[in-house]
């Protein structure tokens, strides 16, 4: 049996990142369907995360989005951030929304752009000095809408030069979590589609690539946490943008669509002993609430990736390694289902008021008065989105 | 062997539909490239689509798409087409982007919203009297991205609610045709998402109701010219919207993902005689040009069509049949196989100078200055796209 | 809140039927893994089948599928059932197997095939007279493994004549359950893809014509509670055969891949009010334990199945439809998840307790000795298998 | 333009190697369909292979697969499929059919068929020493069907060790050509599923280890091309197992399904300047010809690689690379097109009348006799299949 102060204090020691973005406006091509109390600024956008640690507990930074989140001055935003309670953590580049980027960034055809492209990720690891940010998370949209448009073998080579000057520049303890994506937005070959691609590359960049897994962006059927036990075998996993999927990158709240699938994946975390920080993954999430109310989705997703993480610690490892060891297949099975079928929900409202908090997080925020207060006060201006 | 004269006069007589929107701004959640020259007003779209049918002769209709081209008189749009060389074809309807429809249009839990859909498609019939158009097409966005979010079967009721509305104010020549999709904009379930609900919801609605296949909105895996064979059969196959995907609901140029397909499903066409404007089909297109020049990216479509439909007339039905007859795999295979090697561009060339055009509508499109014409001219204003 | 008596007696009532091929052996194109102590002969598989009746209590029915099950009097048989507890269920029809119908059954070019393999559904239904079953299942394995093969539209027509022919065999009280599958055997074209087909053909055929959903025959992607609650609305669903899969048809445990799926389609079937056996689905199992012992295997199923069950009837559905009504996306997702987060396990034992069982049917079936006996005792002879 | 004698001289130089089992039965889970004539012994398969290259000219190895190919003397075959004009190509390893193997071979929780297993891949080096082979290809069946089933991670550990092992074991001028796979027989886990877990274990290993591409084993939607381009740009690209798919693992013939598929593959190995046998690729068949004879089967299936990779010569790749440059999608893919459009067999009937063949091998097979002699003889005995 799993030690039950030991999974209290991992669950309490357990950290998320929430993404500033997801506080803001998104939807699909057909319809962005804008919500009242959507934060329009940077600060707006940490407080919101504030919130979302107040009442969890476990979610005490907030990644950064440039140029969605851009402001003069990175340190007070820093200075803000902690005042609220809470730092900045991964700095996201987007080299995919101005109208150079149609055909690529650091990719593209023309030198120009790439050029262009390759400046902003040095800018990013600027922005990081500032706000003491660990992870330079790159996500490149560069790809191909069809067949010949331009020369797969080619965009690598871009691609690595890119990289390779993005990683000269990061400092010592600063680092580089390369995202991939199957496709979206483009549609016939995706530059970094893979976690092979992205995994190649960061072995030649150096120690300090480390590959991030969206959970969302994997051809269907593909067994993600395969890939997790792998790249930690490998000492390659640097990060996750949780969020979940029936679909495609459907960026629905982390555990929504699979919540199976999610304990599977923070199984195999937390058998190689990479949930305490120290080990130094970034769980963030990664998500879009097109037709929900933003702050209390997130408090869910949150709460959703505690449940799975919580499920998984109560795995029986022992019990799980003999009959493993036995090959026996049905009770193999049948301890991680043990621990899958538990409901977690008292646990976990103990390990909140052990920590002061309320048990009920949604409940909590609910009553807070936040949600009336920001849609009172968030009123004119320009509300944050993706700009698309 | 085909009949050479038979193809030829099969080619001539074929009609594709263009759609307004597609001369349009498109593009992804991530961003929307504008391009240079694009319609400003319905009346350009029409320009740009008499454009198409100058230089390909077998595209002579346009679809509109309400309200993004709505005006206020359409007995004046369909003269302005006319007198362009074209007519207004097929009306599609837009229950998805207003802020009412965030959960739903005609599925909507609140009958309000629900009334006001159903208003809309009601409205989209008269326009219909007014434009002389037979089909009132229907996509219905609708669907939930989170389980629980909605009752599943009760919004089937609501469906059929208000196709029965629309159903019935149909005039004698007008009908319904009905698309289906996975997915996309909703994440978890789609109340039309697959041509089984939509044949089901046709039959019960009577014999003017189809079905309209989206190529490009099926499962992966799916055989389409299954679907295609087995709607001919039932007498329930009304429209095509042509376009092309890797992964999703890309909106490629038809043919260009995957051109054995599109010959796949021509072939089912022509093997039931279903070719001919005269048996009803309205063979759209229905495309995101969201990188590519757009006039040249619907003449290369609607030529990856006429090259897919002259493969399969040159099929030799008699040696087909005759080795299916007989159980012989790989010479059936080969007579298909035979067609779609053949090399049909010198045939359509053919085709294209018998009919009085330029044999390459692409080159004579370059030539022509329509291109530099409408970049110079259409400067200001608003460009026309999604509206998203 | 659900009423707790009415749940647990919901779940006393709940039948689930097992399928006689699941005790044999079973594997892929690679290998077929024998175990010690499969059945040899019907009559074991049927002593199987009536020990997972023993143990779980509501397993009292067994498939058979002929001519795996074929004996000289299947009225002996079905007193050799009855003697062991259970009764004899579905009879499953078998055309995929001779050399004949190598390129296919009632499909097949060749008419003299088409014509023994519906001699074979016939027969089926004689068969069916004698041991009082109900439901002739129908699977056809009949499609094409090549573009062109055969006719698509044909083989419909063919289809149609067959079907024709078994549904007018069929007595007063006996119906069909036509069963669909997205592939495999056929690797390109499958005759009856999906449950469009399977459902148009069975609204032609009439009442005693109703669709069976093999969880494990759709697309990737495909919303399964979606299909069962439009089926259920068209009054259509006849039969689950429940399995679970990660990629294909795998046929694993059902509920052992996507635990959440499983409770979504019982959630369907429960808000139906389509649970209780006197509505007339018939909710099989079929599986394939290639490499886990066979009896637990089945019972470990038949547990996930009531154990999603459970859950299913623990939603509370006045809070449900409440929020569903309201549009609160986060609470009516929330009402759902609150069950099947619900750790059912301890009711379910409470059920079986009531019933007179072993609240734990693993450890008891482990405890009875069953297993070593039936190891000891079926030496010699010819394991039942597919016989492929 | 390319340069149509250098086209001709690649494709008279172009050499595709044939599996020995695809001469033998093979079939599904369901049925296996035995077919007349079909070989018996290592040595009728070689003369199958040999009949294949007599028609076709560039297919002039076998590959062997023990044990289904195991004899007492190895240089004795070796001399036998010298006279009959091929050599003895790649060994392929068999590791899934032993009862020992059920759960897992070089990965199984027991050491001892770890052990059992390792050792079969040093015999198979072994026998690579008397055969003159260089390629060890490792296909390793390995994984899980159930989440807890085995330890993801440790199994990757036991796989480095065979793998070490296998790789310690090669002389210089072998090597190992390490597949991967999605799924199949595993329906879980595999242990080795995607290119990135072969590259991995491959850079791992040394030099004398590449990734061998089955195209039939990826993931729905996977750009396959891009992989090709990929790992050639990383020098790890050893071998294909072409085949072609619609669905799973079909193992039709290659080029049936998706030949605009299989010509985007030849194009980037024709762009690395990969096609020539001094590059090092080999470029096998490995198929199944459940329900076509086989023999015409594989020289359709030579042919159809041949036709893809002549019309990837065909690329106009000056054209090609000034499109790209210039950032001209549509003209860009315009230019791969002409050469996919391009109806290529009239130039691969010269280049056969020029190396002395007939210009039409399937024709010339039927002509001579072959198949009606191999009927005839091959009577009694036990016909070659998989043994599953």
């Amino acid at each position: 049996m799993a030690d039950l102060n030991a999974v209290k204090q991992a669950l309490r020691e357990q950290r998320i990142e929430t993404p500033s973005w997801a506080f803001g406006n998104s939807g699909t091509r057909f319809k962005v369907f804008a919500q009242a109390g959507v934060p329009r600024t940077p600060e707006e956008k940490i407080a919101d995360a504030a919130t979302v640690h107040r009442f969890t507990g476990v979610a005490p930074s907030v990644a950064l989005h440039i140029p969605w989140d851009k402001v003069a001055d990175y340190a007070k935003l820093s200075a803000f951030a902690a005042d609220s309670g809470i730092r900045l953590g991964a700095i996201n580049t987007n080299v995919f929304q101005d109208d150079d980027y149609k055909l690529g960034s650091v990719t593209n055809p023309d030198p120009a752009v790439r050029r262009k492209a390759t400046d902003h990720l040095l800018e990013a690891v600027d922005i990081m000095d500032q706000t003491g940010s660990r992870d330079l998370k790159l996500w490149f949209s560069d790809g191909l809408n069809y067949p010949g448009q331009d020369d797969l073998r080619t965009r690598q080579d871009r691609l690595a030069a890119a990289l390779r000057e993005a990683y000269d520049r990061l400092g010592d303890d600063q680092r580089i979590v390369l995202e991939y994506k199957l496709f979206e937005p483009a549609f016939y070959a995706t530059d970094v589609p893979d976690w092979g691609t992205s995994y190649a590359h960061c072995v030649e960049l150096g120690p300090k690539a480390t590959v991030c897994i969206d959970t969302g962006h994997h051809a269907p059927g593909t067994n993600i946490e395969f890939i997790v036990a792998f790249l930690l075998r490998q000492g390659k996993l640097g990060a996750f943008d949780f969020n979940s999927r029936f679909y495609a990158d459907d960026d629905l709240m982390a555990g929504a669509a699979d919540p199976f699938q999610l304990f599977r994946i923070m199984y195999e975390i937390v058998r190689a002993d990479a949930l305490n920080p120290a080990y130094g993954i970034n769980f963030m999430l990664d998500q879009c609430h097109n037709i929900e109310a933003k702050i209390p989705a997130i408090i869910r997703s949150v709460m959703n990736v505690q449940e799975a993480t919580a499920k998984a610690l109560l795995v029986d490892r022992d019990a799980l390694f003999a009959a493993q060891a036995a090959g026996d297949v049905l009770e193999a099975n049948s301890v991680l289902m043990d621990a899958y079928n538990t409901d977690v929900r008292p646990l976990l409202r103990e390990v909140r008021e052990d920590a002061g908090l309320d048990p009920d997080p949604i409940a909590a925020y609910k009553r807070s008065g936040y949600q009336e207060k920001i849609v009172a006060d968030r009123v004119g201006g320009q509300q944050a989105g993706w700009g698309a």
